[in-house]
């Protein structure tokens, strides 16, 4: 398929990030994103709907139509049409825009109002730019590098909070609100992360003594996944830091106490 | 005592995780225990009880007789059976079929609930054996190291929960749910962890006080087992990576990327 | 413009902190500071507004007349006076004498009382110059360090509460205290951030599901912004120690208690 | 004043703790003391006290008896009397025995209270055991390094909850439960520490804002004491490891890759 040079002029502007073009775009684009989800929540607010609903509903037609044509365009102008549609951005363009659509078929106002708020998946758009930060990437990566021990951690904290879940089950029992014993879990997850709301609480001596132990455990197990992450972003940013590159092999990553490239071997010419 | 080739082709299967037949068999396994223990739980559920009551007692005496089969399998297998029926998984796997059969005599059935959760312990012995198996070790390690440290650091809470708690006692009084000095502390125990439930709350203004000071407390001391394990974690991660040590200088500490010593630049010996 | 000698020593004694009289200045001013903002505390209590109302505004006035005499005297003597003025501090200054002067005129005291409360600003420029300064340099740093890395986490805290706000608010709906999506995010913030008020709580199955996976999540994440300090703080610590270099053969990083080089034995030139 | 032989003898036993009968002095008196401060906090539960209040009584004269002969006997033993009387651990001997005797002469139910609950101030003598434990000097230590960082970390926590709780109180007021600014302090530190009782929280829009910045600001800067704790105590557990010795001046603490004392500059005799 030949492009024109229309369609690589926009596509510049649109799927690049470097032009001072295209940088516009990127920022008239998210701003257009956060509050056309802002409007979205303020739509579910009852008094904002009824005094300001007419529009409301207008102005989400407005971005309805921006963020069509937006679609289309990205998809006149990229190159692999196909391979867009189907990633991940590509199918949140489209859940972003079908939503409105929708809402002229189904009026039954439970299902509409499932359909509204679907709008705000758009706020996974914003999520494009931060790939372009660095320091979004020493997260990711540290995340990456420690996914197994925080698997690991996870399995142990849901097989403590069934056990932790079963005995308050059967110690408190159903008449102090543990009715059964997934929302004896729930209660669990609830007292072991710290977070406490207080819907459910032990009334027994034997129950508060048990709730207590698991208070304590999620206490010190919290402390789990922040050594994990903590232990990996260190040396992440050691390496970072340490950007040396060989002159024979351009290989990356030296030690600041190094004076061979640890791959090639050849001198680095860094010997004081 | 002989063995047949029998039961040495089942000991790899069933004991063993590294053939295509042992891991099938561990998955397999990994699966009946979590829906198992899932059935045990949708039971609690009142509504479900009444609806398919009769239908998880049937399953549940599937799963019963699947894991007797397994259990009376791995007696017949392995080579030490006295050393595996006293082991801790010999006895949580014995533990997983009795309430069922125990269930026929004794009629109260919320007590046997809680042993059949516990084949959820079982989990561990499927997963410690796969890959998960060196960052758990590290985990596990890394706890070891520290648990001197963690023992201080719990008898200083246990302290400073006992203080507390009298000193809220004596101040808020059984008027404001305060009714008795280990209640006090059970209410140390959920603010210092920062839960913080809200069923005992202070209401006079010096009572406020002193919970504040125990917050602040609880928020500051939140910091050590962190501090503890991230240090641990880290310096069992670095010792990890700093294993390999060059052949001709003797430096150590090379990474894991490493084909020549960055030191003196002579070959590692590592390239795959 | 001449400065007399009077100015010239007044400003030593109001903005300088290493003569004697100079921190004998610093510290009666931060307990003037300390004792007018807890006066402002009190007067909102209402039997102690009531009882001693009186003479807490006398003394109001009296704190009054000290800081703006105080605020004429740093114009008075400071060599470069709109530079003072437009400063934070300065701003900071003239705002904690304002709102008594205006209380003269406008009598809802209640947005006045934030203004007064403001004053507790002040204890900062006397606490960065004291011997602190350096501690709070590396706690500074490490934060300018890594603003960046908290900006992406912010982001994606914000975009998971909203997420799981609009999800709560389908699933759980205004029956349940749900009443929009800003008061869904409002409890994803309570939940994320571990608080737990228990003001609103899920009452689904559904609900409490998604509120688990929450609270999991938040207990993860919590380990981001304490992962990217510590590391950033334990490098920024590093530095300070490893600023002494040997003169000999230049080896860095020997410790803060080192006279000889670690590495060829030469003297650093450091004994006291 | 001359020693008798029994007073060494006894003083060994009492105040030393390397002897095999001196460890079995230490190891019955901590089981005392833990069973004195549990009876304490059982005779405030109020059917225990019903049921046996007069043999609680009892044993409680028993421990005081006992408790009183060791603190003479300790007076008695010990070579500077006056040392041990007025030290940290002297107080809390005497204070731990005695509330017995002032109960026989305060009955007013009130003070009697207090006075009872007081000897739960015995616990702090469980202390001493751990100041002989490493692991607990490495904790303390590195508190002890971290303390005026930790200062600057309080001052900030306590100026951020001064203004938070102004502003919750102007924007809230007294008729959602924010009567007076030391109320709202109290409720900002239990936001912003993540405790959340809940018994007292926003209603209006607002206020739900500003506490979802609160409660932020609060899970971001649990940040700041877990990182200047896990940099201090790793940089500690590094220099116990490298416990290397100098064979001329016997300076300790050399990292391990020091070939020259850093003291002396004396070889260490480690070059490979």
């Amino acid at each position: 398929m030949k492009r024109t040079a229309l369609q690589r002029k926009l596509n510049i502007i649109i799927f690049g990030h470097d032009t001072p073009s295209g940088k516009t775009f990127d920022l008239v684009l998210i701003w257009l994103i956060v509050i056309s989800v802002l409007l979205v929540m303020l739509e579910t607010v009852s008094w904002i709907e009824q005094e300001w609903g007419e529009w409301l509903i207008m102005i989400e037609w407005g971005f309805t139509v921006v963020f069509t044509l937006e679609y289309l365009v990205r998809i006149y102008v990229t190159e692999r049409r196909w391979a867009y549609i189907r990633s991940f951005y590509g199918i949140v363009d489209l859940l972003s825009i079908l939503p409105t659509y929708l809402g002229l078929f189904f009026t039954d106002a439970r299902y509409l109002l499932i359909v509204r708020v679907l709008r705000v998946l758009r706020v996974f758009r914003v999520l494009k730019l931060v790939q372009y930060m660095s320091e979004a990437n020493i997260l990711v990566r540290s995340m990456k590098m420690s996914r197994r021990k925080i698997f690991v951690f996870f399995s142990t904290v849901l097989v403590l909070s069934t056990i932790f879940g079963s005995l308050m089950y059967i110690v408190e029992g159903p008449e102090h609100g543990f009715t059964s014993i997934p929302k004896s879990i729930y209660w669990t997850i609830v007292t072991i992360t710290t977070v406490g709301y207080g819907d459910i609480t032990p009334h027994t001596v034997m129950g508060q003594f048990i709730a207590s132990a698991a208070m304590l455990t999620g206490y010190s197990i919290i402390a789990v996944p922040t050594g994990i992450l903590t232990a990996e972003l260190a040396s992440e940013m050691q390496k970072e830091r340490t950007q040396i590159v060989c002159p024979n092999c351009h290989h990356a990553g030296h030690e600041s106490d190094a004076f061979h490239c640890k791959h090639c071997g050849s001198d680095l010419g860094r010997r004081s």
